[in-house]
């Protein structure tokens, strides 16, 4: 924007002015991969909807991969007129009348990962369909890129040619990079994405290492692979969080929560660290099964607050032990942090090892940044009271969740009389709702911290205990270069 | 292809066409360097077709390095007149005319590696001779490159220059990249030939680390060298699996089996696990001087169906565990697995430990993939009970060998009175041999796995057992995006 | 210079002419980040010359990011007019008014860290704004520079734009570079720069690890990252203090001596470090809230006279052990040298374990590097008998102190009665002092190395004996590849 | 060559014509740095002649670094008129009239590394200055590059301007690359240079680690630095061996035999290591201070001509074993083996423990190349007696050296009396004295090594047993490709 001359905002963010906060949706490809069609994501699309999870937040229905027939005789890209009988703007128009909104999916390459026609030398023909269609999102993969890579300046330049042809085309489309943390993202996408992966593909594990995601680190990793578990990913933010920024976010990938690889506490942990990390949410199993007990996990809006919190900031780790490991060889515990738009803070005692741990989290870790943040000698952080919030005791019952999803609950997101009143972020975004100070987004009050105090939990084996700490007389308040 | 508009068949594969699965063959290389002539290759020819070599899939026939005498006036290659008193293109009628195929070799550097022209610079003129003579195959070699290299980007440009210059001479040629993995030929090459080294070169040994391959990893490595052995080849590949795709296969260097450097044992390590990963089969010894053992390695008809599959997949280190060095100071033992076309499955127990093991591969191992594949939540091959079959077990006998040998059999490839029927894959394909169930590829069914369970052996050092998996009642089958 | 056919001088430094030897002032980031405006830099300046800072070579008033309000219709940046509301012209005309050198901030990416408008692309224009309001100097950022890096190369050419850009104002301005050591700046940037980050960002530890600051060697670090400890960045220093020269300095970011977060001992070794490794010294504190004893450590002649020397090199960490940590898993001893400019030697011993240690310096080790040099073979230094003189025994006592900030000493700069003479960098240069022998830049003698001895001493846990090593009888000069 | 279509010789060395075995000579650098004058050369070049280093090989006399007083008004490079009275071509001419050849020094960036002018941007001037004055080798450093780095190519390409301007000169000049090994020189420096540094600056230690040297392997070292050590520096090779070849040497750095730092065993590994690697051979002392003992060592004709080999081919390592550290915490023992021209064959047995051990050498190590290497699976090395020589038994003695040096000795290159008669390579290049058997060359018989054998020796603490093989029977034959 300066680079012409124009007049600059100073402290602007996002560089379409989308995306402020993490996107939240579906997409099919970790459920189904390229056994798509238009009914499915009707379907799905209807069910988010009727299951509350459109006014929860999840908004944006992505149909990945394997969509395309081809391109006509003038270049653009065809839907496969078998699997989309109705053509792409029908889906697009119906998913719009549930009050969704659509995503789509190319490869900066000259194919996608599917070896369906890619859009590297196509951007702006591409981003014209897309637009055409009414799509409102785009993932933009990395597969067949003609070697296109290998300095930060050859991706960057790569994947902004799709950049400037989605503004082109005068639709807001959210463009969220897929190319896996190749040359370090998270050091140039933000002026040209909303959101940008930053490791190999998730799968369905906790903690299992793969030779086929090798790298341990995000940071100098010659090959980002796939079949990177939940605890993979998440360390991987650890030295790059910083570059988690309003408007655009460090994508952890689509959410495994459901697909039956992992136990309901390790579901938690995932969910819970992607929001707390504001990584896009992006539900990734199958919708029209759904369990209830998954339905609670993803339906849970005191962490989805976090997410959505408009400090558009992503987690700290404060520490890490590697301990007890388990049968994979895996073993750690940690805690990890968040300061909140509001002063509140989020703290989470990660148990990744094999057993049980009474864990801690002292004043002196959680502040510590605020400790060494310069002239603010004695942070009043550590002067104050806070209270905590447990953010999973109100979890949805299965039973409940279970009603839901077989129709014998009343409409939920209308209805006060139920135990549990379900947010709707559609009428009340997250940020008026913490403004608000809703219940329903701060958990279950569960003890507090006395000045120069320690947080104790036992924390089973494979879980989190997440919590919002929130300050009792208001001492702190935000240092302008935190807005 | 999708790159300037015009109609792309999605799903399409292989860039030219060409070898949808794995070439197969011989290269002097190995086993001959620079000492190449007519006589030799010719001779060796004909051999392969008498010893059945041909008809099991062995077809194309390539010309190393040092066969050029220089340029001429006009600036084409001229073969060396003393070595190729005929001319190439009588070298390259007869092998025709033996029912085989004709490879041929440069570098994309101003040499070859043994300082003969290459062709930076020159790339039409040669690839107008190699068609103009009637090369069927170009092994491309990366010596001299005049510092070409240091990102994919430069690398992928100097190799694309020899990709559309062999398109354009219209003659269809096998392109078979041999850069060592140099800048990551596996992210970028698929796109523009047809395979690709991953490593330096290999030397027959099976697992000495020798200083002059330096890297353990095929990724980030900043010095492929040579003098690679068998395991430390194998393990590069298992981060890089993934990148081996119908029409472009990951090279792991020439076959060594026969050159006296490895045990019987360990040769069939190394066939086994080039074929299952895959990989180019080359033979890479004298052919005239071919002992029976190792000509029953070099004619398993079930290994090269592996290698031949039409899922055109590499295989997956499910495992690896360091234990019980030998005297190069290297031990482990590992499960290797691999999903074939058919639903079938193979499975190799990999001993490169100093003593035998009893070895197990749980059926949660073998079938993790599927376990932590998404929506598939009970995936079918859990609840199925499969048949398992030894590959090695009907494996040729040295008497049987010797006879084919010394011309004492009878033409076995049409023979059905021999106790061993050859297979004739000129006759018919791999694929159509699975299709039809033969059992020359099946091996020898000596046991099974029912749900729940483990398959266990006791392998000898330094050796494998290698298995091929077949479901009893068919619940699986294949996901569209396997196909 | 000499690209263009010019005589160059021989063995002329600095590019430009300026900053010869390290530079010295204030910045606010550390202590107040975006909380910027023109009392605050007014304020500190004016105070900067009350407590004699100023006159102890404190020239550059730096105002970092977040002073912007954008770009005006011509495209030339506009100060906020809420904060500075008088402009930036009289903020910087004040501070020349005190004696004192205005330093201004920007980015080479399209903004600033904060988000402000940045430089890159509007070089020339923003030379030219900084050049018209006054500015002495810039400090030249890193942050939103569109993917412009990955080789020496590209990093270099992107931060040689404004290095021309300033050229051109004809106005003498130091360039500061913060590229954080990206594409290793300490490899190039001496041609167009007079200083350059060598590591992520300082944080007031003195040597925890924090997973946001990744990397423990300046090479090879691929994320520089932030909230680096004072040790981290001291023992990147280790391996790539040859990069360290007359006009151009290796800069270990500003000082973190005043913000509370580390104890008087360790902020006296941060001090230490960061003087005897002629990186620039910009006090990073709040100056108008200094306490005595902080103040006493800023103002010790006899430490920045090693800062200021003419040799303007580092120093040379001759070894390390890794011993005894502390709470933060960390512990080391290290003796650390440095050959002065009239043939002293600096000598520290650096007790980062957890608790005091008996170390030693032998001479063999004090002087290793004549030992290697060549020719030289039984160099003097071994056979001189040298005077050691502690830098910190004449530390300022906080009484003494105190009396400078609360303004009841007599204007010490002045007066000859203190027990404690103040230097005076403005009246006589460091340079000038070493050559006048002016005790106040010698310390306390406190013993001699006789040949072939060794100097011993206690050293308290994260504390350092800092020591200036005198000859008594002058047998080393200095050799002429040294001057 | 190639590459413009011209006819090719094929197998032709070397890109000029020149150095077709390692450059042998003296540079000032190690002893004297900046310290230069036209009398230090020319006594130098006297005395190089009188002590006989001339006709040993001996023939570059190298002015390094600080020899110019800048560029006159057309651009063209001055010598410094008070420490080259007589101007740069008397110079050059007596050194011509010596017998001997002139060799100067300039950098591939805009100053030298002493900050005088440098030739980036000035390369056809610089070299037809170079060649006015009569120089015959070109010494080209890698100081203050602009930040041309970072890949292979833009190395490359910066050392090609020069490549190209000495060609144009008309005059053959050896052009010796200094860079270090950044971006693999050993990759892509042999079609336009004659030899290539591999690695930082040696010093003149043994083994000690200094953090200025930080890699221990010349892949992917991310900063060659300075201050290494002759292991540090001879284990590097290791891996990168292969990329020896006639016409272009991997420079092992300047020889630190007479120095000072270093034992006399020391000084014998450091000279044999250097010389088996074919690394250039560049006197690094005071010839005019030269100790009997260091000229002996120079002077051991057995050893230069492992170097001067027509082989033209690097050692290679084929085992090491960390034992028994010394003070510096290193500890290794080692085999190092070559193949030579006439199928001899050099074993070193290198001790770098801290006490003397028995180490042992097998046929099966010594040859286990031709073992891997293919076809041969009878290596005829492995049934052949080996006769063993030791090529330090006759060293010349401590007195015959002191009389050279003291000028009692006769001519002792013409003086057929001498218990030692010295090896003239003027008269007999030391391709043809091998052809000739003379024994001079050959060292002392002290065994055998019988089919399966082994060889033993006691080698004292940092030391190295130095052999050469001979075969008896003359079984083996060079592969075609090995010439």
């Amino acid at each position: 924007v300066s680079a012409d001359g124009t007049v600059v905002i100073p402290g602007a963010s996002s560089y379409n002015g989308l995306n402020l906060v993490p996107q939240m949706g579906w997409d099919n490809w970790n459920a189904f991969g390229c056994d798509v069609n238009e009914t499915l994501v009707l379907r799905t699309a209807e069910r988010m909807v009727r299951y509350g999870l459109r006014d929860l937040g999840y908004r944006y229905v992505v149909l990945d991969d394997c969509w395309s027939v081809g391109r006509n005789e003038t270049g653009f890209l065809v839907e496969n007129p078998k699997t989309f009988p109705h053509g792409m703007k029908y889906v697009a128009d119906t998913i719009h009348s549930l009050g969704l909104k659509f995503g789509m999916y190319s490869s900066a390459g000259v194919f996608t990962c599917g070896r369906y026609p890619g859009s590297l030398g196509n951007e702006q023909k591409d981003a014209d369909y897309f637009a055409s269609v009414g799509a409102d999102y785009l993932k933009y993969d990395n597969c067949f890129n003609q070697g296109q890579s290998g300095t930060a300046q050859i991706s960057f330049n790569r994947y902004n040619v799709m950049s400037q042809a989605l503004n082109r085309t005068g639709r807001p489309i959210v463009y969220s990079l897929c190319n896996w943390g190749d040359d370090n993202p998270y050091d140039w996408a933000y002026t040209i994405s909303n959101s940008g992966r930053m490791s190999g593909d998730v799968y369905d594990s906790f903690n299992r290492p793969d030779s086929r995601c090798p790298c341990t680190e995000a940071i100098g990793c010659a090959w980002p692979g796939f079949h990177c578990s939940v605890m993979n990913i998440l360390n991987k933010m650890a030295s790059i969080q910083s570059r988690t920024m309003s408007g655009y976010f460090n994508d952890m990938d689509m959410l495994e929560v459901g697909n039956g690889g992992q136990s309901d506490n390790e579901y938690v942990v995932h969910f819970s660290m992607w929001a707390m990390n504001a990584s896009p949410l992006l539900i990734g199993t199958n919708v029209l099964t759904l369990s209830p007990a998954n339905l609670a996990i993803y339906s849970n809006p005191a962490v989805i607050a976090l997410n959505q919190d408009p400090s558009a900031t992503a987690a700290v780790r404060k520490w890490r032990y590697f301990v007890d490991p388990d049968e994979t060889g895996e073993g750690e515990i940690a805690l990890w942090t968040r300061s909140l738009n509001n002063t509140d803070q989020v703290v989470a005692l990660l148990n990744a090892a094999n057993t049980s741990m009474m864990m801690n989290a002292t004043m002196n870790d959680i502040f510590l940044d605020p400790r060494t943040a310069g002239a603010y000698q004695a942070p009043p952080q550590l002067s104050e009271t806070w209270d905590v919030y447990d953010l999973w005791a109100n979890r949805m019952s299965n039973a409940e969740a279970g009603a839901i999803i077989n129709g014998t609950a009343m409409n939920l997101t209308a209805n006060t009389n139920s135990t549990l009143t379900r947010y709707n972020a559609t009428a009340t975004s997250y940020a008026q709702g913490l403004l608000n100070n809703d219940t329903a987004l701060l958990g279950l009050k569960v003890g507090s911290i006395a000045p120069g105090g320690t947080w104790s939990a036992m924390i089973p084996r494979h879980s989190v205990g997440l919590y919002r700490l929130r300050q009792r007389e208001s001492k702190v308040v935000r240092r302008k270069d935190e807005l």
